[in-house]
């Protein structure tokens, strides 16, 4: 990421905006593909869009003040879950009671410039491949791992988005036949064993198998949240760290699946979940490497994301728009 | 698929070849993508590759005294599994005894032309999507369902390879943790339930498991067929019919997970399996839709190629050859 080449025209900006299901990012990117300014607020996901809007347009206000005199916004790019770039809708995302809304119509009524949505989990594999631990890399796949489980895929170059932007339901591939209830409908969803509420689902399986002491025993299931097991993992917490070993497991099981079907050459994990870090991590990598077809063993790199929450998010979207706006090229020589 | 286009020209062709694992077929097509001469020879995958090349050399020797005088063969291009595009060889085809073998330099020992080599799936792919079921579709899936289970993936109108030309093992997905052993070393691999011999596997699982007559109690593993399995299924036997219904169900339920992946609008399924017709098809569609997460189950359409075997690589194989040689705008005006 370049630290400075936007200083020489600082009045064109693009804004790029991460909507996350705890928290939102609002990020100006200069035309060098610098992160100016930045802001963050709760999205509130449990309330409608129509209350979100106006609070995402004060944070945009706000941040606009501290640009330098003379500065030009040129774009603002949404990523978001569930977005539909096609109309410019974003359609149910799961864990917002949103439903369907036409949030650039919304941002329209307060924002005089073109205004664009893509999903989230490919504005992060943008992200990650132009500056992230992906740099330069073609071929990636990007799994975020939050509340659900989104993904991300680059083939060649350019976004897998399937025939209706649905492509990279990762999350909804059936891990274990007749398994767990999803939040779906359906049942051994992977979703359902490797995300937030999945750790926490096996948390409580193994509170019940075992009869190992935790001071998990002392949490309802409604209390539960993934980061206390991450909380209590780290203080050794028996349970705790088998619920992490557990949850590796199903991630390295179902990465060696994708892999077979996409043959990438790096994924990228991001997300809440990976500050669980090697507890998770390590896990994963072993249940990978001995699930993963032979062919594949040596030639797929399972990297994690060092960007900032949110900030891939809103570079990636950012670096779309201004390839567009200016020629490519020179981001790509400003590179340091 | 034009059927005159080429008189016109008789004398340019290109030769497509489709290696198999029983039978290999050669086919000369005209530069209007008409085939024009065909002809058919056992593969004897059990021997080695050095003496497959005579083989298909006299073949096409003949096929080739059959061509109007002044007719010049342009292309020889040759669909093979486990072809790699990139250097012309072929690396260790399943159930073959070739190894790793350079084929198209061995092939050019004898031919004076331009000869290209790639990947079986993808050559039936890009015909079923020129001349078959997919025609003018341009995110679809291709599952080759035959001794082993090939694919090949059209995103966006694009062949997706992955980053080593190795995308697309569906077969070796897991689906049953910790089933079935498969011949690449792993337990539950798709493959080792919907394939030829998956098929066998099945029926003998399902002779153990019942009680039910059938007249396949009377054959050995080793001289059990899924051939003889669809046979004796379309006379009635319920061990027969029971086991197409098993593969068919796995069959459905891995289709599920790949629509998650890819968000195809098509899937075409062909291949020796497809032969058994709906006693597969039909359990296959059923398994298929009450496994799919539901915003994907009407976006999708389950096809069954009605290319001739072998026919539809020949013809893909070509049609991309061809589109180098000539203006592909050519070929798709020129089409009924």
């Amino acid at each position: 990421m370049t630290t400075d080449g936007g200083r020489e025209k600082p009045g064109d900006v693009v804004i790029g905006v991460d909507i996350g299901g705890t928290n939102s990012v609002v990020g100006f990117v200069n035309e060098a593909g610098t992160l100016l300014l930045h802001g963050r607020f709760p999205t509130m996901a449990h309330r409608s869009a129509g209350e979100f809007v106006p609070r995402l347009s004060e944070v945009i206000g706000e941040l606009k003040q501290e640009l330098p005199a003379g500065s030009r916004v040129r774009a603002i790019v949404i990523a978001s879950p569930a977005a539909n770039a096609r109309n410019g809708t974003v359609d149910n995302p799961a864990n917002f009671k949103w439903g369907r809304v036409d949030l650039v119509g919304m941002m329209k009524k307060t924002f005089d410039v073109p205004i664009s949505i893509m999903n989230d989990s490919d504005a992060a594999l943008l992200g990650e491949t132009r500056y992230g631990v992906a740099q330069g890399l073609t071929n990636v796949l990007l799994i975020t791992l939050g509340t659900g489980l989104g993904a991300g895929i680059m083939m060649d170059g350019r976004l897998v988005q399937g025939a209706h932007g649905a492509a990279g339901e990762f999350g909804h591939m059936t891990i274990i036949p007749g398994g767990r209830q999803c939040a779906c409908g359906r049942r051994g969803c992977v979703e359902s064993y490797v995300s937030a509420s999945g750790i926490c689902r096996t948390t409580f399986e193994l509170l019940e198998q075992s009869r190992e002491e935790s001071s998990l025993r002392d949490l309802s299931f409604e209390t539960l949240t993934a980061e206390k097991v991450h909380q209590c993992a780290v203080k050794g917490d028996p349970i705790a760290k088998a619920a992490l070993e557990e949850t590796g497991k199903s991630l390295g099981m179902m990465l060696a699946n994708i892999v077979a079907a996409f043959d990438p050459e790096a994924i990228v994990l991001c997300g809440g979940l990976v500050n669980a870090g090697e507890l998770l991590i390590a896990p994963a990598r072993k249940a990978f490497e001995s699930n993963v077809l032979e062919r594949y063993r040596s030639t797929v790199s399972i990297l994690v994301s060092r960007l900032n929450n949110g900030q891939a998010a809103i570079l990636g979207a950012s670096c779309q728009v201004l390839d567009t706006l200016y020629d490519n090229s020179y981001i790509k020589e400003t590179q340091p």
